[in-house]
C-alpha cells in the first residue's frame, strides 16, 4: 500500500526531529501544518470536511446518503516531543486510505452500503502539552465539557480553546451524522504480538490507569546559610515520592506499572530550596483492584513522609481511567477479519490509552494493534515493517467494509 | 538614614511580587529598570558613572584626584525569583549613600581624603537564571574570563553577552582606577547574630561550597506498556539522587549544608518515561575535607545506583568554590568601628556566597553582616528592622573614611 506509507513519511515530516521522530505538539504550528495538510488530503479525495468546536477533523464519505448513520475510523496526528512516526498518524492515515478505497468499493457494488464512512483526526490524544490527554475524542464522547477542555492550560499557561483558535482549528461544523461504530488501527506500544509472532491484535479493552497530579508545597529559603533542620524542602519530599511510587509497585509484587515523568518546580533556581513542586504520577493493572491498592497506600505513604519534612501535599489532578470493556462485537468481527485473510491474530488488552476508550463511552469502539518492533514507543526509533503496516491495513478495510454493509 | 528606606522601597518595587518579595532576574527588563534608576541615582550625586563590559556599574566620588587609587563598596540589584527587599539591595544602596555622605565629609575635611571611592553594582550575583553565579565580581576579579561569562547560557538559551546587550548594559567604560580595598555590607542571611542578639558580623571568611551538575541519561519510551524491566528511567535514577544527597550529609554528622534546588526533564511530559533530567546539586561546609568527603562518596553512591537502572551519569558542571579568607585587616577595623559606635559585634564566616568572596581573588575584601529576621533568606519575608539597617550604614559609613584616609 504505497500510497500509505507515502502518507506516513509526508506527515511524519511535519515536525521531524533530527533522530528520526517526531514533535508535533497538539495545537502547534506543526500541528496546523499537518491538519492543514490533512484537510487538503480530505479535499482531494472528494471527502466532505468538518470540524467542530475541539478542533476534530472529519472527512466524510457518503457511501449512502439516505442514511444519518456514519461509522468513524481514526486516531490522532498531535504526537509527544519524543514521538515516533507512527503513534496516530497510522490510524489517521490508513482511515483516509479506507474511507477513499471504501467509497469505490460503494460505487462498484451499488446498494450494497447502508450507512456513510468519515475518517477522523482527535485533538491532544497525547496530553504532552495539554492534560488529560484523549482531549478531542472525550468531548466527542460527551464526558468531558467543552469549556473544561478549552480551559486545559500547557506548562506556560496557555489554554487549550486560546491555542486552538490561534491555529484556525476552533471549528464550527459538528459531524452531523449519528456515529454507530468507530474503529481504530495503531501500532501496539509493546512487545506482545512480536513475541507472539502475531500479525494482528483486537484490543478486548484496557487496564485501569489512575492518574495523580501531587503539589507538594514546603517553604522557600536559602540554600546555603538555612540551618538543614529549618528547611521546607518541597523538591526533597517530591524525591522520595518518587522513589515511593514504583517501592509501592515492587511491594505489591502484581505486575502493575508505574511513572512519574513530568515535574514542575518552583522558583527552580540553583540557590533557592524548592517552594512548590508539582509531580505526575501513574498507576496502571488489569485489576482495579490492585491500582486502587498500590496508589492509595503510596498516598498515604508520601502524605506521611512529606509531612515529616514539613511539606505539605496535595492533589492537584486524581484521574480514575477505569477498566475498559471495548465492544466484544468488534473483536469478534477483526478476528473473523484477520482470519479470512489468512493472518495470524491476538485478543489483547491495551496499557496505554487511545482515542478508542474515550469513544467507547459513546459509541461501540474497535481498536486494532500491528506490531510494534521491540515495543519500543514514544521514541523516534519506534518502528513497524511495511508489510505489517499493510496487515493491519487490509483487515482495517475490511472490517469497515462489512460494518457499513452490515444490515444493523 | 531616612534617604537609604526611601531608596530600598523604591528599589523594591522594580520587581516587586505580590507576597511582598523582589522577583529581577540578572539581564531582563526589570534588571535594565532597575540599573537605569541606579545610573540616575549615579548621576544625581555628580558621582563619575562607569560600566564595564560584562555590565558592572560604578558610580565613583573623586575624593583625591590625584590619586590613583579606589576604595570600592557594593553588593548586586539583581535578585531571585523568590527574592526579599534586602539581599544585594542593602548594600548597593547603602554604598550609594555613603559615597556620597563622605564625598561631603571630604569637602569639609580638605587634605585628610587620600585615595578614591566608588560604589559598585556587580552583574548576576545570584545565579538564579545564569550559572555560575558570582559572574560579574569573578570576572573583575579576573577569575572568570569575559568570553566565559558571555557564553553562560538561561533556562532558554540565551546567552548572557546577548541578553547584557538586549538591555544596553554591555559596557564599554572599565573603572580606571586601582582597587585597594573592597567593601560590602549583606544582610546575614543566617540566624547567627538574632540569636546572640549582636549588631553586626565581621565576616572573616567563607565555607567550601561545591556544585555539582549531573546529568542523568536513560531513554524515552512510553509510560504505559512499556515493560517496566525495560525502562531506562533517568527522572528515577535523579530522584534516588537527591535523596542520596541528603543521605550521605546525615551520615557524615558533620554539620555540612547540601540541596538540590533546580531540575530539568527531558522530554518532560507526562506520558513518556524521562529520556533526560539535569540536577543542580550542592555541598557546604567550612571544612574542605568533609565537603570532598560527602560529596565523593555522593557521586560514587549515584554513579552505581543510577548504573543499577540503566540510566549512565555525568558531571556537566563541578565548580570547587574552596573556603576563602577575606582579609583579616578589614575584620580588624570593622570590629574596632563597631566597638567605637558602641555596637556589639561578632565574627563570622559566611556560608553562602557574596560579591566580597569573589573580589578578594583581586583586591582585600571586607564583607559585613546584619541580622536577618528569622534566619529567612531568598524568601520574599525576608526582613531586617530599620534601626538594625541603620546600624550596619553608620559601620559602613566609618569603616569606609578611615579606609579612604588611612596612610596606606
Amino acid at each position: 500500500m504505497s500510497e500509505l506509507h507515502d502518507l506516513i513519511a509526508t506527515f511524519a515530516a511535519i515536525g521531524a526531529t533530527e533522530d528520526g521522530g517526531v514533535c508535533r505538539l497538539a495545537a502547534t504550528p506543526l500541528d496546523r501544518a499537518a491538519r492543514d495538510l490533512f484537510l487538503r488530503e480530505i479535499g482531494n479525495r472528494q471527502l466532505v470536511p468538518r470540524i467542530d468546536p475541539i478542533g476534530n477533523m472529519f472527512g466524510v464519505a457518503l457511501l449512502e446518503p439516505a442514511s444519518d448513520e456514519v461509522v468513524i475510523v481514526g486516531s490522532h496526528l498531535d504526537s509527544q516531543p519524543t514521538g515516533g512516526r507512527f503513534d496516530g498518524a497510522y490510524g489517521v492515515l490508513a482511515g483516509l486510505c479506507a474511507v477513499q478505497a471504501l467509497g469505490d468499493r460503494a460505487v462498484a457494488n451499488p446498494g450494497r452500503a447502508r450507512r456513510n464512512l468519515a475518517v477522523a483526526n482527535w485533538t491532544n490524544e497525547e496530553g504532552a502539552r495539554f492534560q488529560p490527554s484523549l482531549t478531542g475524542s472525550s468531548v466527542f464522547a460527551g464526558s468531558l465539557a467543552l469549556a473544561a477542555a478549552y480551559a486545559c492550560k500547557d506548562g506556560e499557561g496557555i489554554a487549550l480553546g486560546d491555542a486552538l483558535a490561534a491555529i484556525g482549528y476552533r471549528g464550527a461544523s459538528e459531524l452531523e451524522f449519528r456515529p454507530v461504530r468507530y474503529v481504530e488501527l495503531h501500532v501496539e506500544q509493546g512487545d506482545r504480538l512480536e513475541h507472539a509472532a502475531a500479525d494482528i491484535a483486537a484490543v478486548s479493552g484496557a487496564w485501569m490507569t489512575r492518574k495523580m497530579s501531587v503539589v507538594f508545597e514546603g517553604e522557600v529559603s536559602h540554600t546555603g546559610p538555612t540551618p538543614m533542620s529549618g528547611r521546607r524542602d518541597a523538591l526533597r519530599a517530591a524525591a522520595r515520592a518518587i522513589e515511593a511510587l514504583y517501592g509501592e509497585v515492587e511491594r505489591e509484587n502484581a505486575g502493575a506499572h508505574a511513572a512519574a515523568a513530568r515535574i514542575s518546580v518552583f522558583p527552580n533556581s540553583p540557590n533557592v530550596v524548592a517552594g512548590r513542586v508539582r509531580v505526575w504520577f501513574e498507576v496502571r493493572h488489569e485489576n482495579e483492584a490492585v491500582v486502587l491498592a498500590i496508589s492509595n497506600r503510596f498516598l498515604d505513604r508520601i502524605e506521611r513522609e512529606a509531612g515529616a519534612l514539613g511539606v505539605a501535599i496535595s492533589l492537584a489532578a486524581d484521574e480514575h481511567r477505569g477498566t475498559t470493556l471495548l465492544d466484544p462485537v468488534g473483536v469478534d468481527l477483526v478476528r473473523r477479519v484477520a482470519s479470512d485473510l489468512g493472518l495470524k491474530a491476538l485478543t489483547l488488552q491495551t496499557v496505554a490509552g487511545h482515542d478508542a476508550l474515550a469513544i467507547q463511552k459513546r459509541v461501540p469502539a474497535c481498536l486494532i494493534f500491528v506490531p510494534s518492533q521491540g515495543g519500543l514507543s514514544h521514541n523516534p526509533r519506534e518502528f513497524t515493517a511495511p508489510d505489517a503496516l499493510d496487515k493491519g491495513y487490509a483487515v482495517l478495510v475490511e472490517t469497515l467494509w462489512r460494518m457499513v454493509t452490515a444490515e444493523s
